[in-house]
């Protein structure tokens, strides 16, 4: 018979771990939010406030990581629990550098905020919309392994990429007409780039669910055979 | 006593995960020197190649991913030899994506071999040797367990990234003195964020075997009190 509390308390803690993978997320989520409203709203008070709150996203990674070991070295999960476990580490090493980004535009936007406005932005929020949004579901997906939401973040990064690659060629007419723009055209040209990495890295996690279920998928076939 | 097969079978397994990360650390730098041969000598059936040759990083990464999965199922390990794995499982995320970097640098290669010369690459070389450098010695510190190399690939990175600020200049000179270089100086000034990208991937395989030993060092120091 197996001992009934130390199942109860392993999955108080795999719960545990999905439930901080979930607020990590959040966290970010709302630093990139934050820091297009930064850009914007040309707001670097605010700016400066995101590069600051960056401290506790990596906190909370090295958290995540070491109840992940915790939960490694003490339970030594088989099978699917593992793969979790294992995912989730490497999920919120992503999720870090989504911070990162968060923290490279908001620095461009202090950059910006400094010289004359150069056009209405309208397509970098949307990004970071769309961006935000794919975070969300691949975390989603992570969390209730859902193959097909995930695929469909695969399938949403193409409208990311598109966006990116349509501020490119509007911004090279832009500093074509008018070199005195080339500057600060390619910071905004930066702050869509780190857009489109992070949901490269939406991306990364997507892939990353469906090698965690597809795989616990091959291992059960092997058991059937 | 301990059953001294089962030793050698676990310590086997160690070495092998460690030998694994470090050829695809070799294939993953020779991509990177690729990539910049097939941009310098102007030859794009090379890119191709390169591009084509990607599989094969994917394929050595979920072979070790696999391996290390493997591993922690039937060897249960605790301590240092847990955090081993589980940083082998995260560097192999960062190999991945350095050879992806690789992908795009043989991307815009080919589209820049397709048009006129700009000007002769001086800097881009050099960040590459910079940054291949780096990755190799992020990985010998990981096999290694050596913090004090480690903590010089972070210092190396400013290296890195004042090269790719020094070409950011001149590009930015280069396409307000004549608008029709700068749909191609975008592309030069893409290949140098990539290589800085790779540089931060080095950095980040440092920082992952810092906390690596020093996550067992803070380990150590609890059991001491």
């Amino acid at each position: 018979m197996p001992n009934t509390h130390i199942v109860k308390q392993f999955e108080e803690e795999l719960k545990q771990i999905k439930e901080k993978v979930i607020r990590l997320g959040g966290i970010v989520e709302s630093q990139i939010a934050d820091a297009i409203k930064a850009l914007t709203e040309r707001d670097s008070p605010l700016a400066e406030k995101i590069i600051q709150r960056d401290h506790v996203i990596n906190g909370l990674e090295v958290e995540i990581d070491e109840l992940c070991l915790k939960v490694l070295a003490t339970r030594q999960p088989a099978a699917s629990d593992l793969r979790l476990i294992t995912t989730a580490m490497k999920i919120i090493t992503d999720l870090e550098r989504v911070g990162d980004e968060a923290v490279n535009i908001s620095e461009r936007a202090v950059e910006l905020n400094r010289e004359p406005p150069l056009k209405a932005f309208i397509d970098l929020p949307r990004m970071a919309e769309a961006s935000q949004k794919m975070l969300k579901g691949s975390l989603d997906a992570f969390v209730n392994g859902d193959v097909k939401l995930a695929s469909k973040i695969l399938a949403d990064d193409d409208f990311v990429d598109n966006l990116n690659a349509q501020i490119f060629r509007e911004l090279l007419t832009f500093m074509s007409e008018d070199p005195q723009t080339i500057s600060r055209a390619m910071k905004v040209l930066f702050i869509s780039k780190y857009l489109e990495r992070i949901g490269d890295h939406a991306t990364n996690i997507a892939e990353l669910v469906i090698f965690m279920v597809k795989g616990k998928v091959i291992r059960h076939m092997a058991l059937d055979e």
